[in-house]
């Protein structure tokens, strides 16, 4: 077997062997196959796709590049969720603690925010001590004593991904749904879980602009998933707006903080209540969708996500007094006229807050915790002239005026507006 | 910019600008662009495709890639001739000494062959002593004294087309129209000539197998070099058989001195005089194809076709008392039946040559010049049965044991059989 026939094959759109895969993979992990024939590979599947068959064992086998977590060595029912990536989308930090009061074990790894799209990582990172670089024992001792944890992956987990994403990132080759499908699932699947629910997001914000491709790879997660004998459901949900109020890693938290006590914007806490029934109903801890959600919103009502919430921060060497660090700069965005607010552009915002240091342009950027927008007004809400629409934080005024510009033009106002459904489509459910 | 853009530029099908082109071939030359993106870059040409205009930048750039050839430093008019290749394909032989005969300068700068292709190079070096490597005064003072050359490339030649080639060998991006036509055409077009005739070719024995993709690569080449202000033209023709009656180097050599001393097979007559014929008409020596025949056709019976080639050979140190190399072995392949040849696969023929060594599996093979095969009966002539088809020479029996099915197979035995031309269109001629 030689690269080029396989590069060949896929080209003229042949459907692949297992062997054929594994010998790539293997080749692209162990650096016998040169970078430039992965490249032109990758490329050619960019053009021809992948059946399911060839999606799922090009997932095995870059799971199976690296470490994987032993299922047998994590206590009850594991379940994880993964989003494609929002502004405002901090449903991890809510729904991790909310499912392990629940009675699930979430054992979530994460990534850091390349971009307008902030990690979940960085979020945690603004609660003064958090660590996301556990050891194995340290991870295990967590997930035993709280149920959850959010961490990093380590560079032994998928490492076919790792130098797959690097090269795809440089060769024109991301946007290819059979190759997003098996670098998301190559990683969470080498958690060792039993249940996965994904967020696939499409709009302005998302990296999927049409729900028509959402849906396509929600459907390839799904089917690859269940090829691999687990339980995966994905939500496809609209990200054209931003997810509750605020976008900044400190000012993000404080909204989840809102949240776990009860309260916080509607559409994150109707977005995280809705995945975490999801992942309770697939898992089989509640027969219906309806049963998980009176117990998600006692646990929410009772104080018992955010119980679980500050014992992982403490388990994870956080400070659980809640106090973040303060922009110096914090101003409002006022409104140019009276009346609803029609739109609030997800790009735009999201742009904003990477102009003012929230999020990287570099994988080497730093990041300033306290700046972004918070207390957004709503689509759907009535605005008056003068008043605020939102409040930007900053740490640099030639920042803030550089931003500001996308700020004010993210939001539209006019006269009515028809609400859109956050959750717009549910794949891979087969009862109600 | 960088080379992703112009990588998704390519695969979203956008039409490249010559600034991007020249971005990706300079990277490419001096090392600067990695060749995964190179290789990421020319799979996107192979689906997307080139515009004539992307072409004819990708052509020029890859020639001033390197040196060239001042045409200021050639005396006359000067014209050359390429073939995508094809089985028993010795035209160049020919037709450069004839071509010189007939008041043309041919500066030829040839290739080695790989796989079932026969390399022109490899053919003259069956000649003792016969140089293919001439320095650069030893070139001029054999084009100044003889009006022909027949040697090889030197690396300082569009040294982009060596690399990409290389390339392309190993990332399945070989057969592709707009890169084929840059490779050939950069490295004819560096060699400072006026008159350009293209030979391509189709059928079995030939790297395009339909001749409408033979048609496809002839307008390309033909468009290129129009646009660099060059005289082109290409003719189309049928390489299902082989092309004469010998395949092997030493042997289409001999070939090549029976047509230069008036008499050989009909077909590779013809197709060197109908190359040759165009040649002088498109350099305007001639002015019609019928008066160039005449002079062709008289430099062929009296003898200065081979004056010329004799002075050509001795110039790079061959000998020219045709004393060649003999096989060991000489075996016929009996006719299994009476009847008319219905038709010889040129591939098999190929195929059969390669395994007795008349040809390169790898780059870095040797070759017996002395192997291949001679005496074919041509399509459309009559054979007894035991009669010879043809006689094959080896110099191993084990090869000969195993090359002999596959001669056995190339030639069908039937009733009857329509003649197919050999020239099967022109492309590129505006009059008669």
């Amino acid at each position: 077997m030689l690269p080029q026939w396989i590069i060949e094959n896929k080209r003229d759109g042949a459907e692949l062997s297992n062997e054929e895969i594994f010998f790539m993979i293997q080749g692209l992990t162990d650096g016998s196959i040169p970078d430039y024939q992965i490249a032109a590979f990758v490329m050619a599947v960019y053009f021809q796709g992948m059946t399911p068959a060839e999606t799922a064992a090009l997932t095995i086998e870059m799971m199976l590049s690296g470490e994987t977590i032993d299922p047998a060595s994590l206590p009850g029912i594991k379940a994880d969720k993964h989003s494609t990536g929002g502004i405002g989308d901090k449903t991890s930090l809510i729904l991790a603690p909310l499912a392990a009061a629940c009675g699930l074990t979430v054992p979530m790894l994460s990534g850091r925010g390349l971009g307008i799209t902030g990690g979940t990582l960085d979020k945690l990172e603004s609660i003064p001590g958090y660590r996301t670089d556990l050891t194995g024992n340290e991870f295990f001792d967590c997930l035993e004593n709280v149920g959850c944890i959010i961490t990093g992956s380590t560079a032994q987990l998928a490492p076919a991904d790792k130098k797959l994403y690097a090269l795809r990132d440089v060769t024109g080759t991301v946007p290819s749904i059979p190759l997003i499908t098996a670098s998301i699932m190559s990683k969470k699947l080498a958690e060792g879980i039993d249940t996965l629910v994904l967020d696939v997001k499409w709009g302005k914000g998302a990296f999927m602009k049409t729900k028509e491709q959402a849906r396509e790879l929600a459907e390839a997660m799904v089917e690859v998933g269940t090829h691999m004998e687990k339980k995966v459901r994905a939500l496809i949900t609209d990200m054209n707006a931003p997810l509750g109020r605020a976008v900044g890693n400190a000012l993000e938290v404080q909204e989840c903080l809102e949240v776990l006590n009860g309260g916080g914007p509607d559409d994150l806490r109707e977005l995280t209540v809705e995945l975490t029934a999801h992942m309770l109903e697939l898992s089989g801890v509640f027969p219906t969708i309806g049963k998980a959600k009176d117990k998600i919103l006692d646990c929410l009502g009772n104080g018992e996500a955010l119980k679980k919430f500050e014992a992982m921060v403490a388990a994870q060497g956080g400070s659980t007094d809640w106090k973040f660090a303060e922009a110096s700069i914090q101003e409002p965005l006022l409104a140019p006229a009276d009346g609803i607010v029609t739109a609030v552009d997800a790009e735009w915002i999201g742009k904003g807050c990477l102009m003012l240091g929230a999020a990287r342009w570099k994988t080497d950027d730093t990041i300033d915790h306290a700046v972004g927008i918070s207390q957004m007004k709503k689509p759907g809400e009535s605005v008056k002239k003068g008043e605020p629409l939102a409040v930007i934080f900053s740490n640099d005024r030639k920042k803030l005026n550089e931003a500001f510009p996308l700020f004010g033009k993210s939001f539209e106002i006019g006269d009515s507006v028809v609400p859109s459904p956050l959750v717009c489509e549910v794949i891979g459910r087969e009862t109600q």
